[in-house]
């Protein structure tokens, strides 16, 4: 197997929970493997002097019915939350803290943190609900509940963050396979090509 | 046939010229004709608060990137202009005189500023350069030139734009299909299934 792809996405950003649910299956069949990398957009737009999508005049618009179009066109399940946006650091802190346990748990609590916002609507900017989440995943919500308020921890949250602007992210989602950078749930198709047939 | 696809683009926009190689034969796999609208994006950023994307940090390297590799990926000669980016009044002018004659006249004129532009790297922001390419299709060069200073003929320019901006126009390429708004070369996927199999 080749390198992993990189995948960098904020928990509260659509169109990151539309490549969320399309990613892992598409790498699979490229024999490839995935590193999620939750990034938090809020600290990122300040450097990219960008405001959230949906509260740009003219795009903030477009963005809605597109977020929910391309979900349709992909056959992702989508609800926009009655509350957007909202912060993910509470989900990204979690999510950390289990990343140094195993990956692949960290992945699937990330696919929850994102079905619980845009499908159920659930605030998960709430540290609670971004702890029961873990719980429901039988992870030690006490335990976690005080990992997250570690100050080294947050720390190291910032520091992936500050890791994924030196690599250049500046949206979600953002990938990065074999140097080469997509950003986008639209460009998935280039990244088959990529994948399959090498630089284009 | 049905209600023609309403094309709205800056022609200082490389995915606005990308989406120009591409849009006619695909209108027409679709029974479809289109409607060429030039715009001016530096009025409507003012609005949206944007900057042009190469301006913008991390943002910019990523584009120019995505540009280039987005034409190749589409079979879209593509260079990148040596001035960049530049205004497209001069040519957006011309581009409206002649269409009062002829829609067929100013969609050739336009498509003749894209490729100067993104594949000789000739500087269409210069009224000497958009008279030119005019005039290389066998329009009178010093009527055009009178016309294109007409108080008159900058207010319908403007009057355009507004109208755009009414519809919804916030970037370059925008698309609209019975009343559906696209913004993209990267959107002709789900154009595709809007037009073959109506609204989803």
């Amino acid at each position: 197997m080749t390198a992993a792809i990189d995948f960098y996405f904020d928990f509260t950003s659509p169109y990151g929970y539309i490549a969320a649910e399309k990613i892992e299956a598409f790498a699979t069949q490229h024999g490839r493997s995935v590193n999620w990398h939750p990034v938090l957009l809020g600290a990122i737009f300040k450097i990219t002097g960008t405001q959230p999508l949906v509260e740009i005049p003219l795009k903030g618009n477009y963005s809605k019915r597109d977020f929910a179009r391309t979900a349709r066109f992909l056959g992702v399940p989508f609800n926009f939350p009655a509350r957007f946006p909202v912060s993910g650091v509470a989900a990204s802190r979690v999510f950390y803290v289990l990343a140094k346990q195993s990956h692949e748990h960290a992945k699937a609590y990330a696919q929850a943190v994102f079905r619980a916002y845009f499908r159920e609507g659930r605030d998960i900017s709430s540290p609670d609900v971004a702890l029961d989440l873990a719980a429901a995943q039988a992870h030690d919500r006490a335990a976690l509940a005080a990992a997250i308020n570690e100050p080294l921890l947050k720390e190291e949250v910032k520091r992936h963050n500050d890791h994924a602007i030196e690599v250049g992210v500046f949206g979600s989602p953002y990938f990065v396979i074999d140097g080469e950078p997509f950003w986008g749930c639209d460009r998935f198709d280039q990244m088959e090509r990529w994948l399959a047939q090498g630089p284009f």
